[in-house]
Parts: structure tokens; C-alpha cells; sequence
């Protein structure tokens, strides 16, 4: 992929105008209170190539809930100082082929939630991670990977989470009773629901995107952050299972490894060290940012940037 | 990955030295009679490079049946002859979690197969081609995809499958009940079974491995016999779905598509246009090719293969 | 129960008059077309009493298809030629709390199917008595445990199920491939559509109930058809099982064994070796006739009928 | 059923000396520390005629812990106290087909708990109860129902449940999380160990089986209890789903309501008004009590008790 960075810029304006376009045909979530305030025209790409500089055009400053996202830096944080051993003695790397928020695998397949992208797996590492730091820690190792120090608690998000959480705590009880979570139950989900409530922008997840593409490296300050091993683990993962119930046809016409959010963002490390970060609050069925999926999408056909080809 | 042809072929040994010595951990598959005739110590691997050389080392030129490879053929002629809207109106491009002769998804969560990989998947793909394709057509494309004219049917093999093949017609019968079969069920298993009866070699597989990492152009002759964005969809499906419920690990561990056959192949399309084939019938739990699995992991980790790193 | 037969035809009227009034809530089964056919707004109830009187107001000689009802029919005659031993060690005798035609358990709990009057179990049923008898003894054996012989097979039903029925087709193939089936898929599905196919009358249906409420003695003849443990084990399996997913409320209601089929005929044999059958073809959304079900809970209340009070 | 005394009282002792011959078939509980203390040898039953009279044989006034028994006592409370239209409006009245603690219906098939004698159901019965009556008065019920004064908590099994209840806790969340589940999760699940643990003999047993035997009259005082509506409800769910996946078989064979506990016990309402109560801690694979289920069966047959003959 040897291109100008003036020829990326044009292709990155023409996938903002195919994002922002296809906002239309999603809606704001509303399973808490506090997203459904989301404004559904709402849309913003923003690409840290490889040379560290940015590219972006719409609303990639304004801040929005982590979600999901979140599960990606609570994996490399539980990589990085537990190691991949002890992480995944305790939730797989199988792609799931259920909603987010199952448990019927969990109770008819394997004690063993199927990997660390789905809610039983994600709070199966946060629990791990609970038994070695706290919130504080956890959000600095945030501000880190993302490059973005202003990321912070959104508290109004937090309690959302917290008052209409109880699927989640049913999650950490059954892991709790199968022997698989190693910590308390209602602390690991409080930790877990503080990780989703992290505010950041389209600009924080191109700083993520950015460390991934870049096998674990700071590309502005030249830092190891993660091992390579860790980051071929993080990617792949993103690849089978970032985008819930849609990765795989996202995986066939992208080929680029994503995580979603359903505050509608999205992290994609992608080809020559490129970032992607996208915000776009108008979902669709599956909880996929529709503008980011087409956003990316149109990308990645006109850079050539699939992955499998 | 700028390599030399003879570094390549050292690190090839290597990997061959691998999986012979991993032939151990395995145990031949017994659900037919057939199946349980193969020595489970054997094992070849032989890799096409991106020039049209071949570097093998063991039992390349041994012939031994398919299987679930033919799910690749399948859906490689029927993109090519019905294209992608008429196949995947089918069948969907979802990693499914399950094991490959799973039906608890087609009758709870979808009445269409969640990718044409597991069984349920590629009866459906099957049943298309057999309302356009006979068996003899199919077998020419075999043997032109593998490079590879004496690919035939194994009577014996085919039989067996035939005699103990009532899940398959199960299958097929309930995809029709539900009216995404669009062909005769009994018909449809037939041809099915046939397909996954081919008497193929470890190095017929790394042809058919070359045409699929070199955007479906044969290196040997320059002829495109597949188009680019049907290389994408089945290069990507076998990299979410190719091994079975071993898919996901193996994804993270070797980050190269493959396609899996419990007779005992592997086939592995890798990054510059190198082709992968190996033959191993000591099979994991997961009912993938111990060997192959090993040598094709130690052969990424050599040259550095990963595709999403 | 002391009832004068006045007394009892006074209730049997006032149960009609309730279950004609109920006719209005529910709507004819459209599965196959010949069902469609019906007209929602009749019913019939006939009551054959201990002394082999007939008590019947409304629809109670016009011709249905017996459906599910027939489940009991072949389970008898298994009993009867093949003794529960061999019917049950394929197929289990408990509820199962699924639809009528799941294969949901029979996949992931059980290789037998929960009990013979689910299809899969009454699948089982009929291929066992495919190894013995052909559809002409068994046509037999209906009329006689109906006292009707005019019982026949509705050749236009006959054809209807079977050209609609690949379902059932899938659930025989895949109860071969378990080894739990011991015949012919296509055979015993054949068989099992044409019992499904007779046709029967709410009359028909009452003397079968007599038959079940008089501990398998034909009151009128003297002679026993049945034997005390058959008995035992039918009427159980219809209380627990015979109202597809409305048996458990229709058992707390009620408290009669009873076993519906979508045709619209209920057979349900009561206290006082009083056997009850009704003809109404609009269904509720389980499957279950309206007007039967209305009419049972009726007259049941007013005779004191609950069988475990 | 017109037995003299004497000779139901011979019957009794020849159902106890089966029951007690067949304890070495069965092994104690394990699942919680305090019931593998249990003696699997202990064996006794008491039946109270309709008369009052007591006969037993064995071990029937040794204590142990009711288990889930206790959920017909809390059913009965529910019922008296909220009426039957509340209780299921929260839960439903069919057999699941699923083991006891299963939770993979609630979250397929229904919201609402299948039956109020499977887990999920009995927890959403105490969440009713939690919200008007505390522990203390439903001690009193328990006491008054069984004609016992002296069934008291047993604090070490109430503390071993509590420390092994993690998966009830999921079910509580579960429920909450669906808006089913009326009460605070963690304070229904408290209230549900502690009726799970409360102490009772053969003889307790006998008592509550005595009143749903005689329609829910106490017929020592005379005094009703329990309405017949209820009596209903309660012995039709004892029948239909009382011993977990064993009921249907223990349905056709001994054709009488019963309710076991993994603490040995079963409670069974017989015809004539009798009330059947046996202990015997070895139990067989599905949790069941062999001794009382080889007890009763002989019982109901030598005085012919099937209730659906």
C-alpha cells in the first residue's frame, strides 16, 4: 500500500461522506437512558497513519462512552501484566456465533466463556484484572493506548449501567458457580461497568487503532505498550469476533480487525500502521455503527486494504 | 516477507520435522470404516511458492479422500457460476461457535446456515450447484483449482458416506422444511457426499492453497479462474470457520486461513502467494489434522505469516 | 361421582354451549392446506358414559382428520404387539416442555426422544410398528379401539402431509443417525402420515376415550383390548403430554387426561369410566381446540372431575 | 379403595422393607458439604391415613433438611396469600423437560419460570413472597402445614447453602434482569436458602402430604388451610414436575403426586386421603430418593393408588 498521504486523505473524505450518509438508516441505542440522548446524524472518522499523522473530518473530538471497546483495553491490560497463560485459563478464543450478551454457550457448551470480546468473557478478564488493580490504574492504561489523557469517568453513563445491569451480575454469578471467575462477583461487574463508561472520541480509538496496527508500539513516542504476541491475539479476536453477530460479514468485505460500541464508536487498526477511529451513535440491528461500518468499508475497497487477499 | 527460496525450504524442513513429530498426539477418524484404514503416522506438507515452486518433504503424492475441503471447492464454483448474491441469499458468512454437524442454530437461532463451512452450510451451497452442476462438472473444477488431473472419486469412501449418512440427510431435509434447501435432499447429499469422497494429495492441496493466495489467478498457466472478491469471501471463511470449533485459536496462533478435512488435509493459503498442503490423518479432538496444524504454525511463526499482525 | 344421567347430560349440554361460545377466539390450522379447509365455527361434544350411553349435542359425526391423535392409537398398539419394554427403550417417558415439533433436546439432551406423543417420539413409535404391521392392521386396530369402522384414510390429508412434510422427514433421518430409530426413515414418516391422515369423528374420539377410561375394556362388547399397565402408561403420558405446551395449565384446569390434534379433535377419558371426545377446529396458539378445551374445563368443574383432588 | 387398616398398615411395612433394600442403589448428595454427612442407609416412611392415624416404619423422625420440598410449602404461602392470579403472572405451570436448576429456558424459550418446582420458578415464587412476609412467618406456615412445632432452621446447612448458591444468585439476576423477578435478588435468594434448609422428619412430611391429600384440610383440627383451587394447582404441579427429570417415569408408575428433596425426603398425596412421607438420603441420579420412590411405587401398587386409572 503505497500511497500519498494527500490520495489517503481523499479516500478518507469520501468514506466520511458514505458514513455520514448511511446515519440515516440507524437508530441511537436506548437499552440505558443516557445513550438514547445521542444525536443519530452524529459522525466523525478520524486515521492516524502510519507517519503518526492525523487525518479526520466531522465530529472526532466530541466524546461518547467506550462500551464495548473497553473490552479491547481491559484484554491488553489483563495480557500485559497477567500474561496470555493465565488470561486464557479462563475464557477461550472461539468465535461465538451468539449475541453479546448470551449465555446459553455459557451453560449448555463450555464453563469456559467463548472469548474475551463477548460480555461473560470480558468480565471473566475483568474479574482477573480486579484481583491486581483498580479503576484508576485501569483508566490510566486507557489514556495510554488511546494517547488521549482527558479521558475520564462518565458518570451519568456509569450509574445507567449500574441501575440496569442485573443481566451482567447474572453473568458474574453463573461464572462464579461454574469455578471460572476468580473474583467477586458484584466487584468485577462494578469494574467492568466503570470500564464501559469511559469517555472518548473518535480521536482516542485512531490512538488505540493506531498502538494495534503498529504491533504494540507508540508511534509518536516510539514506546513499546504491548508485545507482539499479545497484539496478534488483540487483532485476531477483533477480526472473529469484534463486531458481534456481523463480524464475519464485516471480516468478508472489510478484512480489517474492528471492535464496535453501542455508544457508536469504532476501533480499527488496519494496513501500514493506519488507525481508524470512527463515531456514529446510529446502530444497526446487531449494535454496529452503521456510519462506521460503511465508513470503513468504502475505505478499505478503495485502499485495498482487506487483510485475507 | 522478502525470504530466499532456499531459507523457505529450511524453514519448510523444519516445519515438516514439526509435524511428523506431532503425528503422535493424534488418532485417525473412526465415524467411517474407511477413514479408519489410514496410518496415522504419516504426513507430507508441500508449499507452492509465489514462483510456482514446489517444496515438499514426506507424503505429498499420497492420496487420500477430502472431505470438508470439498466445502471450499463447493463455494468457490458455486460464487463462480451463481455469484455471491445467489449464494449468500443462503446461507449466511457467520462463524457459528458450534461443531461442524451442529443443527441447534438452524432450528433456534436462524433458518439459514450460518456460513457455507459447517455442514448444514455447505448442504446448502450443494444444493444450488446440483440444480446447475452433475458431479463429473464439479470434478473438473477440482481437478483444474488443485492443478491436479488424477483427482477422482473413491468408490470405497463414498460408499461409506453414503451408508452413514443419515445426519447429513437430516440436514438437508430440515433446510428444506424450512424452504432455504432449494434442491431434491436426497440428491443434494449425494453430490455432497461425492465431493467430499475426492482422492486428493497434500500437494493437490497446496495447488488449490496457491490459487487462493494469489487472488485466484493459477500461477503456473496466468489464467484468473476466480475473481478477486470470491477469493475474499473464502479466504476470510476459513479464517473465521475453517477448523471447526479449533478455528479461533488457530486464527490467533498462525493467523493464515485454512481449511481442515478429517481425512486428514489441510489447506492453507498464506501471504505472498504462497500455497500450503499437508496430509496428516492423526486428527486433534476438534477433528483437525494434528500435524498439519503444527507444521503450518511453526512455518508462520518462522517467516512471520501472521495476516492481521 | 353419584350423577344421574340427566344430571349429567345437563352438564354436558351446558359444557357444549360453553365450548361452541369459545369456537370465536381461536382460528382453523393453515399448516397444510386441506386443514384450511375447516370451518372454525363447529363443534361437537360426545360423552360415551360407564353404562355405554352416548350423551352428544353439535358436530359430533362430522368427519377430521385425527392428527396427533393417532400418537395414541400407535402407542397402544405398540404396547399391545411389541410390550413396553421394547417401545420404551427409544423413547423416554417424559415431558419435555418444548413445541410439538422440536428437535431441540433430542439434539442436546437426549438421543431418545422425551416421550411418544412429541413427533420425534411418535416417529420412534411408528417405526417400530413399521417392522411389524402394515397400515391396514393398524387401520384395524383405530377402528376397533374407536368402536367406528368407518374410520379411513383421508387421501387428500394423506397427500397434504406428505407433500409438506420434510420436517418430520429430518427428524426420522436424524433419529437413524443416532441409532436410535429401527426402520426405514421414508417408510416409517409414510406411515406415520397416514395415521395422522384417518379420519375420525368426535364420536370416534369418545369411544377411544372409553376405551382409556375403562382400563382398555371395550364396555360394550366386554372384551379388553388393553391392559391395566398400558392404560396406565397412556393416560399418564396424555396428562402430562397430551396438550402439547398447554398441557401442564390444562392438567392444573382440568386435571383429565387428554390429548388433542390439530385437526381438532380432543379424546380425553374421565373419571367414572366416562369417555369424552370433541370436534372444533379453531385452535388456540398452542395448537389446542378452543371449543374442546372450554367445553372439558366445563364440565369437568361442574362434575367434579379433577382427577387428582 | 376400602383397605382396612391392618392391611394398608402391612402394605406400608412390606413398601418399607423395598424402600429400605434399595438404598444401596443410591449415594448421598454432595453438592453442599452438610448433606454428604447424610447416612445413605437411613430409610423411613410414615403415611397418615384419612383417619389421622399414623403408620410408619424406620427412620421417621430423624431431621434433615427439606430442600425442595420447601417449595410447595412457599407456593402454598404464595397462593393463600397473593391468590393465584399474581403468583403466575410471574410464572408458569409446564413441565420443562430440564433439570432442576436449568436456566437455559428462561432464557431461550419464556421470560417466566416454566413451573414454581424447578429453581428459577420457586426463586420467582420467594421474590412474591419476600415483599409481604419474612422468614419468621413462614417458619409458622411450614410448622402449621406439616403439623410439626419443631421445624427449625438448620443454621450449617443454611450457611453451607448460602456459601454454594452463586447459581442461584445468577437465576435471581437472571429474572431481575428480565423484569420478572418483583423482589431484591439477593434478598429473595437469602429467603430461598433459609426454607431450604429448614429441619424435617418422614413424619413432618407425611403431615403437609396428609393436607393436599384431603383438599387442604388439617383433619386433626378440622380446619381448612388450603383452598381446593389450590390443593389443585399444587398437587397437578407435584405430579406433572415434582420429581425433577424423573417425574414422568414416577408419573405413569406410581401415577400420585410427590415432591422430593435432595435431603432424602418425598411428600406424596395419595387417594383416600392419605399422606405418604418417607426419608432415605441415597438418592439416584437425578436427585430422587431411591428408597421413598421404590416406597411408593410398591405402596401404590399393592393398593392399586394410580390416580389416572
Amino acid at each position: 500500500m503505497q500511497y500519498s498521504e494527500q490520495f489517503i486523505a481523499e479516500k478518507v473524505r469520501e468514506a466520511y461522506e458514505e458514513g455520514l450518509k448511511s446515519t440515516s438508516r440507524g437508530t441511537v441505542a436506548s437499552y440505558i437512558p443516557e445513550l438514547a440522548k445521542s444525536d443519530g446524524s452524529d459522525f466523525g472518522i478520524c486515521v492516524m497513519l502510519g507517519s503518526g499523522k492525523l487525518i479526520e473530518f466531522g465530529d472526532t473530538q466530541k466524546r461518547f462512552s467506550i462500551q464495548s471497546i473497553s473490552k479491547i483495553i481491559s484484554l491488553a491490560v489483563a495480557l500485559k501484566l497477567l500474561g496470555d497463560a493465565e488470561v486464557f485459563s479462563g475464557v477461550q478464543m472461539e468465535p461465538s456465533g451468539d449475541s453479546f450478551n448470551s449465555i446459553l454457550k455459557l451453560d449448555t457448551a463450555s464453563d469456559k466463556p467463548y472469548n474475551p470480546l463477548i460480555n461473560a468473557g470480558a468480565i471473566q478478564v475483568t474479574g482477573d484484572l480486579a484481583n491486581v488493580v483498580g479503576f484508576d490504574e485501569l483508566l490510566g492504561f486507557a489514556r495510554e493506548f488511546c494517547r488521549d489523557d482527558e479521558i475520564c469517568l462518565n458518570e451519568a453513563v456509569y450509574h445507567s449501567e449500574a441501575a440496569t445491569g442485573d443481566r451482567n451480575r447474572a453473568i458474574a454469578y453463573l461464572l462464579k458457580s461454574k469455578g471460572v471467575l476468580r473474583s467477586d462477583p458484584l466487584k468485577t461487574v462494578d469494574l467492568y461497568f466503570r470500564m464501559c463508561s469511559l469517555n472518548v472520541s473518535a480521536r482516542s480509538l485512531a490512538g488505540l487503532a493506531s498502538l494495534l496496527a503498529n504491533r504494540g508500539i507508540d508511534i509518536v513516542s516510539g514506546r513499546r505498550l504491548l508485545d507482539d504476541y499479545h497484539i496478534r491475539v488483540i487483532n485476531t479476536l477483533m477480526f472473529t469476533c469484534g463486531l458481534y453477530d456481523g463480524s464475519g460479514e464485516f471480516a468478508v468485505k472489510a478484512g480489517i480487525p474492528a471492535k464496535s460500541g453501542v455508544g457508536g464508536g469504532i476501533c480499527a487498526p488496519a494496513r501500514a500502521g493506519m488507525g481508524i477511529g470512527t463515531y456514529g451513535p446510529a446502530l444497526d440491528a446487531r449494535g454496529n455503527s452503521v456510519g462506521g461500518i460503511s465508513a470503513i468499508c468504502s475505505l478499505s475497497d478503495a485502499l485495498g486494504m482487506h487483510m485475507l487477499q
